[in-house]
């Protein structure tokens, strides 16, 4: 096979390399303590070559944290397009179609896991999310507390990651993709686009 | 004070110290691994005392990942009075307030951590919902598909937790808890009673 010019042998495996010490380190050790050099040294490269491949510690995070889908394209067909009185549905369906991918469901429990785990790596995750989901959601919604909206629909995605991948909640974790997300998809429209009632506003 | 008679000095803390253990390996082995024996010996107790105080393993778990409130008690009261079509509302409005409690958010803050940290450790959460939250809440309910309404309160509780108390998500966070009730109260009112759509079911 062609080796495309500019690139040495061994590059992809440098990559990975450091790609794998980070993987660890911000699992054991959160988002702030590792340093390029301190990832380097694990990966047995030089710190350049860090820097050369990833550019800086943030985008080396977001490359290995990677959401299993590619928010700027998934976000604007989601929300754009079509009827927006079926965009929990269209959402649901999404996600759920994504989650029965074994490796996307993977990264997408690491990511829960991570968050889980210690204070560092959930202020990663939650900058993660209101980054590249939240802002983008946020300017394609149009709607009032258009944020707290977004966070609604996260608890209820993370929730469900949890109860039917995690935890194992039968029967829910047992049941059709299609199905769960049709049963899901009326909680997201209405975090999304119906009125959301404060507790000054409850009936009587 | 007086002390009860039949306790002997220093059983407040013998029990403690098994309670310390427990925690520990649970946290650390999960649910399998730690014995009676394993338990007893990194408390510096003998393991008659183990069974003396805690009866068995299972027991043992269950007081150290109590639940921070009495599901025998709440259930019933949550369910078995007041307006079906308000059930939503007051099972949203009693998590919250346990929720603002600190001790309390801590320990189910725990249990979130134990439930995504390994494989065995989900299994033992999924056992403690089943148990002593699914199984009250199904025999209140009395309706279809029971046992799946509470998978997805569970989920959406779950979630939230996360959202609010994990993730900080902002809004959500730092709003006042009643808010957030009287915002999740709807969703939960739909999994409780409402008719729940399977993909077959779809509007077209």
């Amino acid at each position: 096979m062609a080796r495309r010019s500019g690139r040495r042998p061994g590059d992809s495996g440098t990559r990975e390399a450091i790609r794998a010490a980070a993987i660890e380190q911000f699992a054991e050790r959160g988002y702030d303590r590792p340093s390029m050099r301190s990832i380097a040294q694990q990966a047995g490269v030089d710190p350049a070559l860090v820097s050369h491949f990833f550019g800086s510690k943030h985008a080396l995070f977001v490359d290995v944290v990677e959401l299993p889908f590619d928010p700027a394209q998934a976000i604007p067909a989601l929300f754009g397009g079509g009827d927006r009185e079926q965009i929990g549905a269209r959402l649901a369906g999404f996600l759920l179609s994504v989650l029965e991918e074994p490796s996307a469901r993977r990264r997408v429990i690491g990511l829960v896991r991570a968050a889980t785990s210690e204070p560092e790596a959930a202020r990663m995750v939650r900058d993660l999310l209101t980054r590249e989901i939240f802002a983008p959601v946020v300017e394609e919604l149009r709607v009032d507390d258009a944020q707290l909206r977004a966070n609604l629909v996260s608890s209820q995605i993370v929730g469900m990651v949890m109860a039917r991948y995690i935890l194992g909640l039968e029967p829910l974790a047992s049941m059709a993709a299609q199905d769960v997300a049709a049963i899901v998809g009326p909680t997201l429209q209405r975090y999304l686009t119906e009125p959301l009632d404060r507790s000054g506003d409850a009936r009587t």
